[in-house]
């Protein structure tokens, strides 16, 4: 059978005819699992009897060590394998999130976990040894699949480490990509569109691209001039979002990933045209340690989840809990103290560079312990001061926001990044002019808190010897969430931001700040894979290009039309919106310009669904435009339902959401460069109720290039079944809010 | 001039005619500093005017590195100097240790810092820069000289990393030297006696060398046949004991090292032999980090210091304190917790094999937080077991000893090393059958205490995530002393033993437990450098093959008697001594022997100097030979005075010490497998005093190997000016305790 006819084929009856079947619940989704020749485990997945997955090799390489003994041995997990045991199971559950799009989730899937036995082998050291068995576990939901390897406890397979993963997930076609170049040290490229065969040819590209912004502050040179960067040649970082020709959307993620590298895809078979085009396979490649293995385990133990969401309509990828619902269930006993949240912050106007982090010039470099602080000659541009927090403070108690983000409150913004400085920061001494007990008084006097920060500089040993007195800290002056970060190359040296062993401390820290009952909203930390279920104190990451990128040179307007098809799979991003005057230079140097227009803005506070929302502006932008900052301030940020009305990745999101604890509706709509014309169909409103519908909408001249500011805001009284047709501008939005009449 | 006249003008006047020059106090040693050709820092050291180093070159070669902002700059540190400035300084001090081998210590030298300067340059940036300065600093002693280069903190200078320090020390002939090849991660290679042009060829068989022991318990297996090592091919460690051929004695080691990796010496130049002769040069060599760097640094900073003692009498490399006076004083206000000690400990039995340190044999691997050890099938084998540490107890408190070491009292035994598990030990959980609060009870009720033993594994995030509450423990259960370990390959993966990041975790874990009034004992730690000035609760370090290999098929005779002039120059180490039933079989199934006589063993305990001496052999070992035991129930282990009486590397060393507080005086003879006949002057005994003096001297036929056990213990009276002259068997020895008579 040659290919072309194998193909039609497999759109027929399964390829893998003598294979372990399962279908999800509802039927469209199908996965077979076979031992082929040679012992080497392959699986298919297939939708409405469409293959999605090609069949596909499994398998993970070891390496050698020096310490060869109890069980560590180099063979690999490719093949030699029979199948020993297969089970099938049925799992229903709704569980209930503590924070989230809706207030129930229902996971409902069909499981087979084949057990995989290699040959009985005779050891370094002469004795016979069992062989080695493996668990491959495949949950089939009705919008995809979710696997993965484990490797139970053994006397044969006790400690291993991985050299790599090889993980294979064959396509069907060169299908179109929203992509992000591979790296294992930074996540915030611009994100990609083209075809998979087109990923190679243009990484270099990819991974150069900056914008076009000026380098007028420190963080600007650091992240342009000297970024943390390490990129794959081939590699793609995940979510992967596809779209096959024929109209199917594919999304390739993980799942869980605890005490494992975080995972990103190769793609490879570009170059191999056959009889019906391109056909490229997707591997595995797991980030390394300093030495470059991938990974120490010792079982039994088990990998990520690896995922493939499919679907023929693109809003599917966006309602999908299929990445929750392979996580554990939450490990906290007490989630009382884990609320929703909104902050304002002395943040932007930093990034645009108008104020700095630091409190002195004084010093070419310093250490912590040596300056007296009160001495140090200020420089006189330092932001995190008394006077400027407690505006912020007054701002955020007036409009409703829950809490105030500083930034630059802590000695050691002096020197802080790429020195290859180990005692960076000691997270716990204020600058001179933040007196920490009284703005925290002030603070809590107005109804707000402060939000903690804690940049590490990626200098986790430090960190670590820090953080018990930093959540302290925090406990002692009424503190309850913090925003930490990664910039930088990783100390110990040689680390990767998303190996093992990071991946191990960003999850220590969470853990550790259960304790202490604090929320984290870790930035530059690995890309989220719905730990947040386990662990709901983890409230936020950054994880990709931010808001701060449009103080870099922009990001393209269908940046945000992308991210929620791929970072936020893994769970919410705190991307920072509501820049409302999105002309920088209309109050600091910087030439950049917001690539949205002022509504558009407003949107992604619906679209961008996140438990943590800043409204990023300075007060004094706000004051310029308090009509639309309505939208700010009545905007929930926890759902007690949520409905995509109408998305196509990379072009347009709209989504409707409930309030949790109300009855109120909220409706964001968000396009790119193209614009988009919507239509709502308020078919999710109560029956027999009538709405005040504020509507929040681009002008008609309005573009995000030429003519960003112009909205209309406009009121309507309207009711289940109506439809309201929306015009988009280009890089614009817009944004309803719906109350009940009583 | 060729080189013969060269050399014989060097020894009539300094080579480096025009050179800035400083002689120690008494003038014996001296030494010249010029910028030569090529503004090359070169500098020359003459004892007697003898040339001791030849004209050597300094320098740093900096590596080249992404971030290079700020003054980061690769252009090496090695050449392009000029003489900026020169200042000779005297200093002199007494200082008062907290423990020692002698109540005061006189720190007297003559000092020469010479600023060096580099040209202006133009930066990356096209930004004049004014020339880089560091400052070297010379300290010429009556015993040798110790030197550092210093970076002041200046715009040009920085931050730098570096890739070599290339420090020469040019020798002026072919010296006798008494080494241990050089290695990244162990210090426990045998100790090496040839001419330095052997050391490269012998390097292979020196890293080899394992004894001829039967590998029959775990921690065996582990030593021998995982041990963490990375060999450096012509390298050795420091302290370097050398001899010349005409009878002079050098030790090259390093002072201070803190911030900064440990130095190894290449031996370079063995293979050109010139008209003199060999003449070989040393060069520095540190342990690098996991990328191959050798470290990061910020000014203003310095090296550690290298010391180059130098004499023509062996006992001056004994008595001399060179390497503590470069250190700090005393960093801890409160000193007054800190006290020598006698132990002994549950340890060498599991040494040798009999009884384990795991508690359960039921796994094949653990997690710690897994397992129910309540109910986890005992192996019968757990030697940290309640009923026999109170046995250990009572022999501690019937035999004047004040602490008891037991190992393998936490739960994590099981698979602890090796497997590159991180989260290894928790440092805090007993294994059932001991009882931590009644232990430590009955301890006190009997006036004695527990000593704590952390083993990390080498998993040294692991330990510092565990230290406070480890610490905490130790404080809430009455311990004041931890011996900690690093056994295994480092995790962080990649990471060696004496990299600048390891030795700063050392020191880190040293002030902590400094706060908890906690005194460190710390086992493959970086070998110490003269710290315990500044932070006196580090009592002791193995950092060396201690007494352990004796049951791993021995250390040859001469080991004790080169270790004196080489490991414990930096320091006092914890070579468990005092096992008096040497042969292992006569209890065991160990067929190894211990490489003294009995009486060897008891020298050890005045001729190995530390504040920590262990009775290590077994409480039914010592019940044998009670009347030898009874020597290390007398002996002190804080000295007012000591006088080193007979020195030789390799051959014998002949000691007296005063007991501090105390009028009475212990001797300690020691020889290799030669024997010694040694003839004791009495002289430092109070005139017109009587004393009474216990000999504990081998018996005539007694032999490490064929009579080790035969020993005579006769009682005289004695006075100053008595001669005393005693017979030392093949690795054998002597020991005297002399009491004045009421």
């Amino acid at each position: 059978m040659n290919r072309l006819l194998l193909l039609i084929a497999a759109a027929l009856i399964p390829l893998l005819a003598s294979a372990e079947s399962v279908k999800s619940p509802n039927g469209n989704v199908a996965l077979n699992f076979q031992v082929a020749e040679g012992g080497v485990p392959i699986y298919e997945i297939f939708y409405k009897e469409q293959p999605v997955v090609l069949p596909s090799r499994l398998g993970l390489q070891l390496a050698k060590d020096k310490h060869a003994s109890r069980g560590m041995d180099e063979t690999d997990l490719m093949d030699g394998f029979s199948l020993a045991d297969s089970k099938t199971t049925t799992f229903y559950e709704t569980w209930e999130p503590v924070w989230g799009e809706s207030a129930y989730i229902v996971n409902h899937y069909n499981e087979l976990a084949v057990t995989l036995k290699q040959k009985p082998f005779v050891d370094a050291a002469g004795k016979k040894r069992d062989g080695r068995r493996i668990i491959v576990r495949f949950r089939v939901y009705d919008d995809g699949v979710g696997f993965r390897y484990e490797f139970p406890q053994q006397e044969d397979l006790n400690y291993f480490l991985i050299k790599e993963e090889r993980t294979e997930f064959g396509l069907t076609g060169d299908h179109t990509a929203w992509w992000q170049a591979g790296d294992y040290d930074t996540q915030e490229y611009p994100m990609q569109t083209s075809r998979l065969s087109e990923v190679e040819p243009r990484i270099r590209a990819a991974i150069a691209a900056k914008g076009t912004g000026k380098q007028d502050n420190m963080r600007d040179a650091i992240i342009w001039g000297n970024a943390s960067q390490t990129p794959i040649p081939n590699g793609v970082q995940t979510a992967l979002q596809m779209k096959t020709d024929g109209g199917l959307y594919i999304n390739i993620h993980e799942a869980a990933c605890i005490n494992y590298a975080t995972m990103h895809l190769e793609v490879t078979g570009t170059k191999e045209v056959g009889t019906v085009g391109i056909q490229p396979t997707l591997v595995s490649h797991l980030t390394p340690d300093a030495t470059g293995l991938k990974g120490c385990m010792q079982t039994p133990c088990q990998t990520p989840w690896r995922t493939v969401m499919v679907s023929d309509d693109a809003r599917d990828m966006l309602s999908s809990n299929l990445i929750l619902n392979l996580n554990e269930p939450c490990a906290l006993d007490d989630v009382s103290w884990i609320h929703p949240t909104k902050y304002c912050g002395v943040w932007w106007e930093m990034i645009v560079g108008k104020s700095r982090w630091n409190y002195t010039d004084e010093f070419p470099s310093i250490y912590l312990d040596n300056i007296d602080w009160q001495k140090a000659k200020p420089n006189g541009l330092h932001a995190a001061n008394n006077e400027k927090v407690r505006r912020y403070i007054d701002f955020a108690a007036d409009n409703g926001l829950d809490q105030v983000l500083v930034e630059g409150w802590n000695v050691g913004w002096e020197d802080w990044a790429n020195m290859w400085k180990r005692d960076v920061f000691d997270f716990t001494t204020p600058y001179p002019d933040f007196d920490l007990q009284a703005l925290n008084d002030y603070a809590h006097q107005r109804g707000v808190k402060l939000l903690m920060h804690h940049e590490t500089s990626s200098s986790t040993q430090n960190y670590e010897r820090h953080l018990e007195a930093a959540y302290s800290l925090m406990n002692r002056y009424g503190y309850d969430a913090v925003k930490s970060g990664y910039v930088g190359d990783i100390i110990p040296r040689g680390d990767h931001h998303y190996s093992q062993s990071m991946n191990d401390h960003y999850l220590y820290c969470i853990k550790e700040a259960a304790k202490h009952h604090i929320m984290v909203n870790a930035h530059e930390a690995t890309r989220p894979t719905g730990l947040c279920r386990t662990y709901p104190n983890l409230v936020g990451n950054e994880s990709a290009r931010g808001t701060e990128y449009e103080a870099f040179g922009g990001s393209n307007p269908d940046h945000t039309v992308i991210l929620p098809f791929t970072r936020l799979q893994g769970g919410p991003m705190d991307y920072t919106p509501g820049v409302l005057e999105t002309q920088l230079n209309t109050w600091s140097d910087n030439q950049n310009f917001v690539h949205t227009t002022l509504v558009g803005q407003l949107a992604l506070y619906v679209t961008m669904y996140s438990p943590l929302q800043m409204a990023a502006d300075l007060p004094e932008n706000y004051a310029k435009y308090m009509d639309a900052f309505q939208f700010i301030r009545d905007v929930a940020c926890d759902w007690s339902e949520s409905r995509y009305l109408e998305a196509e990745p990379g072009d347009y999101i709209t989504v409707a959401r409930k309030a949790k604890g109300s009855d109120n509706w909220f409706v964001g709509g968000k396009c790119d460069e193209q614009g988009h014309r919507s239509v709502v169909k308020l078919d999710f409103l109560d029956k027999g109720r009538k709405y005040e519908c504020t509507i929040y909408a681009d002008a008609k001249d309005a573009d995000y290039e030429t003519n960003p500011k112009a909205y209309v805001i406009s009121k309507k009284t309207v009711k289940q079944g109506d439809v309201l047709k929306l015009n988009e501008a280009r890089g614009g939005g817009f944004a309803l809010s719906l109350k009940p009449v009583q």
